[in-house]
């Protein structure tokens, strides 16, 4: 299917809100608007000249189809943006509207703030899952299951260390999420070839970064990603965690198995009795599209001197979109894993069927296990 | 900048029209009114019932924001379609509606259908820039340049042959684009789990594909995707073409080198003087982003069974951000191509700080691989 | 495990053989004996010169490890190897060697050439799949298997039509191999920049292509790279057809399906009774490296101007391992293919189970499917 | 090239011997001997048991070609590696060969240890870049250069912040790749299904931490790949750091800019006046085969239930390629930024064609940007 209707049917609707055009062009004015504010207090720019921009950032008053399409003949939807905010204010005060500026600097820290404002739902979605799977390795605790290894039955498990083992890994991945929003989602400020001439010595860039609640960076990084590079492969790891899960239970879901079932499984056009994993699949869908666009993100990293030609204009699309997947993936799993349905009676069948007999020394271990890892989160609260 | 602005600005509104959710949502219902039609036609349904459900398939009576909401539950939208076209039909005919199809017959038909209208736009941008690319190929047979390896000046050359070598890559990527599009986009029709038991030996399949000038496949392919895998690898291949040319562009285009310049050249936010090229800088940032997605299709190609479980759904929305990506760089390369400014004395005097003395052999040689490529296409005209 | 341990273990020896160092360097000093005879036939290089020369490009007179290693100095091992190939030529002809011809034009020719020969065994493995998957396909036409979407029983279909599935995205795998093999390996001859000024207008390129088997080239082709894009993506796509064969193996044999069996089961370190199809997993771990390489390959079709700086020597490496790894899944798919017990009563007892009644509508139907794949298959011998 | 051919060509000797066959086969062999002397320690083997499996552990003694091509029956090479140890050990003893464990701990546990050794020439590589860019940093902080965006030259800039802005990224690639090896890199130790019932609750898990000198994991993590997910992505963030710079100096080399020259230029087997950037094409060569190799890693992550078919085997190969490319590209950008000439009278002669007038703010402004950099490094120290 197209890809709107894609993104409406795995849906993440708050994440989406984020991700719109309209969000991004009103974060990209919001900058303007802060910078304008911030070099009016270090006095590079009168303050009735701030004013007269903030009063403007609205991204009401814009064409945004308008921008995007002159936005054709300088590669940079900045160019028409900045025409048209400038357009709109009065003539004193226009030359100071994006003053001391580059396009890369609005583009790259609308991008920073865009995703850390989208990392908000899903960082959510992600920790509620957590608590879900908490929940269910404390239930199951005590529930034998046979193990699969190279997906023939091995020797047996326990449905808690199952879940244990899912929750680790999204503990793991939610933490290199948080790292990325809380220490490398940064403002760019640097002008036209990072040099921050224009400030004049005024620590604007710091300020900026307060404002914005982003990172202050060392040095302006028009051309040095390595901080969209670490947002792509979080996002990437994160996918890996989430699609463990869905896979999972596809295949302990499938009807000669039939050990969980999802909370409301999905029907078929065609198959009136089929019991579907839909959210299972949905998360699949997501996760799948995920590690190319992360290889394109690492791909474009080797950019051109002071800006590159084409690479960093490749970047926001993939970011955008691996937020989108990732909100998907998460809002999908927290269903999944919220109504999960486990057949405890059909997992003590398999078990018969491969001939277990109950074993105490199973269930000390695997219980020491899943309670270190529930100790551990309990501790963090 | 975010997806949909980016799509804006690196704009092909053709391409586009082909890939909006209503496309692919009539694409969808267009199938299932053919296939009623056809169906109707070697009597496995009534011909009242094929007329009753033909006349309610108009994309305008269905409420596509809905069917892609409702299809998260079934991870499908045909799930929710057809349930709609149903309820829009009058009861006797209800039943004959999605009559002996499923849900993948329905959305890898209607994928194939608009892959097909997509392409018809991205092959005219391209066989355009064939043209173009024969014309100054022609002009500069005469034109020496200073050719360059690992970027470094090393011997002369021709512009001419530089703009046969483009053109012979392009028109390589063409007739795979044309390949796939002619003889691998293919309806899909097998029921349930591909064996087309519904049919009753009717060559419904047949037909339908005669009748959406689509191919004909020897059998279902619900999780056979060579032809998924083609059609992403085509493009993949198409982008290369592409984005050497506008990578070699912007080499050329350096203000050390100043051998070419794009027709407009885009403006700075912040730098009055450049002539940036941005049209070059468009394409590039276009096919940045295909190879990933061509990997994550034909990662997504051992999809299992008799339907796959994620793989499969992650495909579409692949395909689709393919052919959008594609048709950017088609068009752009396109104006690209047209507008480029060549300059003669600049070349000329690269060459005389290289220290080259004007040779009758390079010429002739080059003029010799130059009348090759332009004699084949005018006998293929 | 280390590289060379993992090759070693997915084995195939005899395209391995073609992929050593050994037979890599073989193939650039075969690329100068043949060249050197050729332009000797057209009158560029004394007949004497191309007769010393070629006595002396056997690969048993070269230190490899040496070549290698000198080659880092130049980005290239064609330098090295052209000066101890010099340093053996007796001195009136030393200036002969390598004469008209640049590193780009050996490197390019013996790829194709090494590839060309790697692909003749690969194929062959091909080929006997398909013939053992023609002979299931017939053997299991009336065998009824219940069929499975989304990993949940859906409809019954035969166990002959799932071979004639995994035949046809066979066989349409093998005709992109075979095509890329006999059209589009090539030979590579334009000298420094390519423009064959050195070959004064002698049909020298069009001589080696026929001595050496392989295409003749409209251009020179130094960073036009459809032809080596085309090759990874015919990789990519036989990696598809493969991988879902042994996909669907390792989820008809799970312990709960029982389906099949490999015919010899692989052992595991630590559980005696476990029956891993081993062959499978071979099978997935090799294809499973295969998406990620192609991506690499057309992210490196962007070359610059007349030599690329870096992803022109990314490619051949990955070329190698790209049929590295599709002459192991070959190999592993005909030994799984050729050696699968199928368990026909335990399909029976899986049907019962969902409650079939047998159904002459799905065998006719479905033969009717499997004799088409047949037919075409015996009419084209 | 072949695949040994261009390795041995881009040559990290240092890095190569921890990633060879032998080395890998040692290792776990080392985890075979240091497993069975800590399950003594606890009383869960016999110390005699302990002494007699450890004195066999030497590589020496094992026939590493034929573990390998043993090992494709069962799909692992521990298989036959622990067969070989066992015939190794006296009668008695052979029971407690392997106890307690499984293919995966050893394997897994192994290519930890071996990426640990791995990276420790990388970061010394890496290391001594970071020292020499600082160095260039502080001797140009006073250079003026013309800066370059979408490559047409837009304003001036200072060679120091060039470098400086390389250093930052490094440093930050080198903390991510210090961080998965310090506490990401773990031993493994589940047995069968993961649950550690062999070691009847002993702490041999966190004993082997200790003594391998590895990160000791929450849980055994078989199937949970976050650890394998982050070396390869932090490989992939530090290959665009070292692509960057040699992207750079290819740029900068060019015959017309001409600013900075490798120390060593390469030559060109045709054409003897070539200066050609060699080590840069070689780092280049490499970054561009990363990404696709993250990529595949990435897919691979979400593993099927208690072990995987396939994409568990195809982690290895990969891991040891990323780490030969990265080593190598840490290797040639050492030597690259180790030799780099600038050339400061071309820099300034390219200022002024552009019509600079040295400026005071433009100088303090880098100088503090530099400065920063320098004193966040010196205080590190």
């Amino acid at each position: 299917m197209s890809d709107a209707l894609f993104t409406s049917m795995v849906g993440a609707a708050e994440v989406e809100a984020h991700l719109s055009d309209r969000a991004f062009v009103a974060a990209m004015l919001e900058v303007e608007a802060v910078l304008a504010d911030e070099s009016a207090r270090v006095g590079l720019i009168p303050p009735e000249a701030a004013e007269a921009i903030a009063v403007r950032c609205e991204v009401e008053g814009f064409d945004i189809a308008s921008i995007g399409r002159r936005g054709a003949a300088h590669a940079s939807v900045v160019v028409p943006l900045v025409a048209d905010l400038r357009a709109a204010v009065p003539e004193p005060f226009r030359q100071y509207v994006h003053a001391g500026t580059t396009s890369q600097d609005i583009l790259d820290t609308a991008l920073c703030l865009v995703a850390k404002r989208a990392l908000a739902p899903i960082l959510a979605d992600l920790e509620a899952t957590g608590e879900a799977l908490a929940a269910l390795a404390q239930r199951h605790i005590g529930t034998a299951q046979i193990g699969r290894t190279l997906l023939q039955q091995a020797e047996p498990t326990t449905f808690g260390l199952v879940c244990a083992g899912w929750l680790v890994e999204l503990d793991d991945a939610l933490a290199g999420l948080r790292r990325v929003r809380d220490e490398r989602l940064a403002v760019q400020l640097g002008g036209p070839v990072g040099t921050q001439t224009q400030l004049h010595g005024q620590p604007v860039m710091a300020n900026l970064a307060r404002r914005l609640d982003l990172a202050e960076p060392e040095l302006p990084w028009h051309t040095g990603r390595q901080r969209i590079g670490e947002l792509a492969a979080s996002i990437g790891l994160a996918a890996g965690a989430l699609g463990t899960i869905a896979r999972d239970v596809t295949l302990l879901a499938q009807t000669e198995l039939a050990e969980v079932t999802e909370g409301e499984p999905g029907g078929s056009s065609s198959m009136p009795h089929k019991r579907n994993p839909a959210r299972s699949v949905l998360v699949l869908a997501c996760c799948q599209q995920v590690p190319g666009l992360v290889a394109g993100v690492l791909a474009g990293m080797t950019q051109e001197l002071q800006r590159a030609a084409g690479a960093w204009q490749a970047e926001a699309p993939a970011i955008v979109r691996l937020l989108r997947l990732l909100g998907a993936a998460a809002t999908q799993t927290r269903t999944l894993v919220g109504g999960l349905r486990v057949d405890v009676s059909r997992m003590a069948g398999n078990l018969d069927a491969y001939g277990w007999v109950p074993d105490d020394e199973l269930f000390s271990s695997a219980e020491a296990l899943v309670g270190r890892v529930l100790r551990r989160r309990a501790a963090a609260r």
